[in-house]
């Protein structure tokens, strides 16, 4: 079956001093090899030409993009860096940054993009101009009118799912936010998110227990007959192929993954640890719910090794390669990039 | 250079219903191709002519053990384990196990065992016939001598170290538990075992953060500047080579964890996630801080595959292994199996 046609997918750049341009450029470089459906980035076309020497397209509509991808790398150059030294973040670059982060995902909102892909920022700097939200997600989710607590991270490696139910707060605080709502919730988004944009039609979900051991029946902690197994019930009930507690420290070894597609984790280092010991090169952060596709590669700006060229584009490609899917995956249900 | 001699080793069978029997006899059979230093199993010999074909020798003292081995596994049959039905542990089988366990511990204390290593026992149990440790780990502390607080669960792969600097507590409890003092203790124990057990002369310590992205600089939570940090510069001032905290979701991937010799982590899981999702099927638990050697597979009883052939002795090949190694060491320090 032929997939169904998808415009070219936005990369936003991320901080013009990180190592964002030359992932793109490496990825447009391996563009035949990975099989990568054509896409442009969003940013300054010096953040580019800075760290790289191939070629390089500028073009003045998404449309372009998709003719010249074959011989040059297509770049839509809608913002101003300012002078830009690798690995040296500065305003100017956290400004170039958001600028090319509303575009893109304003391109693939109307459509003129098949999805979007955004390039590692740098938060602080950020903040410093202005920028109000935790991260892009939270930007993403607002411009996209949807509320953040309905949007899900998912953390994709090529053997491996996860969901933090929780994510960016202190670990003391974990117990007390997790709650059978806010489990039903993100498992209710997950579920649906695998389908839309993975085609798992009854995606097989496992919950990790929240204390070691998942609780040992009550004996250490007893959140996991409290909230997590009352939630899990009441999953099944709906029809949901949901399963768990277990005990987080064995499900995640390679034979055991395989028998579920997530893993929902109460806390953020319990689904970030097993996914980034096997993938830390090529892990996926997609964002769930959002009535666009939206994936990133799950790591930072590394500043430290930026201008190099030593980075591995092994992650952007990923994201490259599964935002393509899903999107494709997403044109064959319909529903337009409107639809949810 | 020839390793210093060291007695036969001996191994608790663990669970006469559970795999320790299996994978005892699976080890002797490849104690060629794994170049196994002679050892003797410690319980009820017909516990391992229940579930293996191959040839048994009844010992009368360890001793015996070293001329058997070549053609026989030696087992010292002490222990009654009643009727034994692979899969279905009972109270004899229990009691089998606390005696072939007080046997071999004293075994090895009075130096007639080289070192110990331990099978997988049903803790529930054990619970039934009045044993009151939380598990064999503090019985065989107190049998030492030692206060169970100052030794230290290591798990050991081919790849990566890891310690718990708490244990087996509900996750809600971590963050009151841990302070400086417990850091410090845990570490010290573990610099002193890894050149005590490992020949590591100076063990580079790695110091896992509580929060997620080890707090960010205090965003998200303290206690990796308030706890953790000083303990960090309070062991450097010692001379011990930490460094730390770091993001627990971004230090045990291939590259990452080659800069250090083991990794402390707030929490159980944190530790065992990144052990077991590589080392599932050869993970080792070693005991720190005591003045015997004392290994035993990182697993369970397994009692839903006992007695059918399916068990991995990996695990307790590589727990016999490093057991081995271990106790050469120490018999080149010196000091004799009653000295720490």
């Amino acid at each position: 079956m032929t997939p169904a046609a998808i415009e070219p997918l936005a990369i936003a750049m991320g901080d013009p001093a990180g190592v964002g341009p030359e992932l793109i450029a490496k990825a447009w470089k391996a563009r035949e090899l990975h099989s990568l459906a054509p896409f442009f980035a969003v940013g300054d076309i010096r953040a580019i030409e800075r760290v790289w020497n191939g070629p390089v397209a500028r073009i003045d509509t998404p449309a372009d993009a998709a003719q010249r991808f074959a011989d040059a790398l297509p770049v839509f150059s809608v913002a101003d860096a300012g002078e830009i030294t690798p690995g040296q973040p500065d305003g100017d670059g956290a400004r170039c940054a958001l600028q090319s982060l509303e575009l893109a995902v304003g391109l693939t909102r109307s459509g003129a993009a098949g999805a979007l892909v955004t390039g590692p920022i740098a938060k602080h700097q950020m903040y410093d101009i202005g920028f109000s939200h935790p991260g892009q997600t939270e930007f993403i989710a607002e411009r996209c009118g949807i509320a953040r607590e309905n949007t899900v991270m998912m953390l994709a490696g090529p053997t491996l799912r996860v969901v933090p139910i929780t994510t960016h707060v202190p670990l003391h605080s974990v117990p007390e936010l997790l709650t059978v709502e806010l489990i039903l919730s993100k498992a209710r988004a997950t579920a649906r998110g695998l389908w839309r944009n993975f085609a798992i039609e009854k995606p097989r979900l496992a919950f990790a227990g929240l204390n070691p051991h998942a609780g040992e029946n009550g004996a250490i902690g007893r959140e996991e007959i409290e909230i997590i197994a009352p939630a899990v019930r009441q999953l099944q009930s709906e029809g949901v192929d949901a399963v768990g507690p277990f005990a987080s420290d064995t499900m995640f070894h390679p034979r055991a993954r395989a028998a579920f597609d997530v893993a929902l984790c109460p806390y953020h280092d319990q689904a970030l640890i097993p996914l980034k010991t096997p993938h830390f090169d090529d892990g996926v952060n997609i964002t769930l719910g959002l009535p666009i596709v939206r994936t990133s590669p799950d790591h930072g700006t590394a500043f430290g090794i930026a201008g190099k060229d030593e980075a591995n584009p092994g992650a952007m490609i990923a994201a490259i390669r599964m935002a393509a899917c899903a999107a494709h995956r997403r044109a064959e249900l319909g529903g337009g990039p409107f639809g949810e």
